[in-house]
């Protein structure tokens, strides 16, 4: 195998291929990156068991082979490598020779024989849509910070990504059993499309991959176990979790108590309260005369806020807890200045919404104490 | 105890002060800050049993008293708590109240009954000297490096101050048996200064919060067992270290072998070497016939850079090994672009020395392999 590039293309390149690449496994195949030279086409190759990984580089080319290389000293090494210098890569019998100017560096290198194919893809009754890479990007943010971070593959531990035919939209979810996450996006219909509709699990490590992707557009293709993410020579396949999702879209929204407040100021007295933060005690909100009241008691002391609010019937009144850290959650993912919070009562939940997104946060029981 | 402040004050004051409180500790009253207010000064105290602290803050006083509040607690609401409001501090019988605009919070507060006296200072034969602040904490930063990291508190893991009086010169020291680094700093001779010489060693936690200051003049009395920061209304003690520090000041410096070098390539030769660190492998440094080459092995792979240098006998020639972290450690200490590293022979140091600094490296045994 024999290559030359310049240092920018590569270094680019392998920040995102060599990202999955684990430090330690316990298949040691799997700390390594595939470089493969054929037919003058350089590609890289990652695979972390979950998460496939294929881009190819801008390069010349001299002679065709393929080497299996510790992926992090890889890249670590050329992202040290002298700028602006050209770098020529070439495997002797034992190992992979790197040069750029008087530099030079040689690493072992791994038969690629044992190196895990990439996942087989079947392609019958896949499903393709396109999304726009900022807005998929902005909306996974927002939602993702309610999935269970046990990290455990199993189905709640994950995101669900849903999409309905009818409306042209891609819904993404989570939930963790306190709450529940759900924004829409508009799906891209400058190509063809296939209009059938899918409801898949992806898991947690996947999402976070594809939110640290800086794509334009973003192709997606969903076949019976796996999503596989095109763009440009960039190819990501990743395995879904198999079962069945909690279901959405059947959450009847009740809204007998509307307050409108300023999200920076309910979010800022919200954080004082984490300050005295404290085994589990509740945030308590009481509304009354028109007035919303927070307040918090822990060992650490107390907090007493009053929030300026907008409400409809100012005779309306509720007294209601919350874990503080998880209604900051959800107000963190609204992206408005002002945000509605619909109450129903006191053991249902609170339900914040506007037209792209949805966030329902469950209440805490309050003990009958007063301060 | 009642006074109004303005928040950016305080929350400057605290940064500072509450930063050495321990967040946990076998003594929890050193958990906690004393707030004082007395004759219409105000002051914040701190005191971790190794560094005491003390200041003054800009606030109207209303009424005496003092408290000991959780220091961590207090500093991070107050950082929270709405911008240019008028903050109101007040104690009832068992909470500190602190009120900014709608908000009021309160914490428990405890006696000062127990928390621990300032560290009492004999003012007998106190040493006074002042030093420019940026010009100390660069020479402290470029010292600090060779400081043991054990944290044990004895007289190697620490650094060393010696004052030497005829020269009107403060000179920091730092070793750890592998290396050796000292600075040189002029005295500010403004001021009306004792001439007498002093040689303290100063615990590396109080080097690590004299680095954090950021004030234009310091000005530092010794005394037997501690050493005193004053500047303005700020005042800082710490204990010192009791023993004998090595001597540097009779370091011979042979430059039988000097070679002239720029430092960012060595540097940067170095750093791709410790790549592929893997145990205790030195970096071979090989010169002759007016070159040097780099070269270094390990398990991970190889590394061979030959280096431009400026040699003052092309017929000299060395072959010595080091721990390639120490050699970058010192090289980076080093503010010139072109460093002189001064060799003798494969046992003897490399020793890089300017106007103000100089640095000593141990050598590393070289096995008599090659590649």
């Amino acid at each position: 195998m024999l290559f030359t590039t310049c240092k920018e293309n590569l270094e680019e390149k392998l920040n995102t291929v060599a990202r999955i690449v684990p430090t330690r496994s316990t298949t040691p195949i799997l700390e390594n990156i595939v470089i493969r030279v054929l037919n003058g086409t350089i590609s890289i190759l990652a695979n972390n068991s979950e998460i496939y990984m294929q881009t190819t580089i801008t390069a010349m080319a001299l002679e065709d082979g393929e080497v299996a290389v510790n992926g992090k000293l890889f890249s670590e090494l050329i992202r040290k490598l002298p700028a602006n210098e050209e770098i020529t890569i070439k495997t002797d019998k034992k190992q992979l020779n790197i040069q750029a100017g008087k530099s030079k560096v040689s690493l072992l290198y791994m038969d690629t024989k044992t190196y895990p194919e990439p996942p087989s893809v079947e392609k019958k009754d896949s499903i393709t849509f396109t999304v726009a890479g900022k807005l998929f990007r902005k909306a996974l943010q927002n939602t993702i910070y309610a999935a269970k971070k046990t990290g455990d593959n199993t189905a709640f531990s994950s995101m669900n990504l849903v999409i309905e035919k009818d409306k042209d939209n891609l819904y993404l979810c989570s939930l963790d059993g306190h709450r529940i996450a759900k924004n829409y996006i508009q799906l891209n219909r400058s190509k063809k499309e296939c209009s059938k509709e899918c409801n898949i699990i992806i898991p947690i490590n996947t999402c976070q991959e594809l939110l640290k992707t800086r794509f334009e557009e973003m192709e997606f293709i969903v076949t019976k176990n796996h999503i596989t993410l095109c763009s440009g020579n960039f190819m990501m396949i990743s395995s879904l979790i198999a079962g069945q999702y909690f279901d959405t879209s059947k959450i009847g929204i009740d809204n007998s108590l509307c307050v409108q407040v300023r999200r920076q100021t309910l979010e800022d007295s919200i954080s004082r309260s984490l300050v005295l933060l404290n085994e589990k005690t509740p945030l308590r909100i009481h509304i009354e005369q028109g007035e919303m009241v927070l307040s918090y008691y822990s060992n650490n002391g107390k907090l007493n806020e009053s929030i300026e609010i907008m409400i409809d019937d100012a005779k309306k009144t509720l007294e209601i807890g919350f874990n503080p850290v998880f209604l900051l959650d959800a107000l963190k993912a609204t992206e408005e200045d002002t945000v509605n919070l619909n109450f129903k009562n006191a053991t249902s939940p609170c339900i914040i919404q506007n037209d792209t997104a949805l966030h329902i946060v469950m209440p805490v029981a309050l003990k009958c104490e007063a301060a």
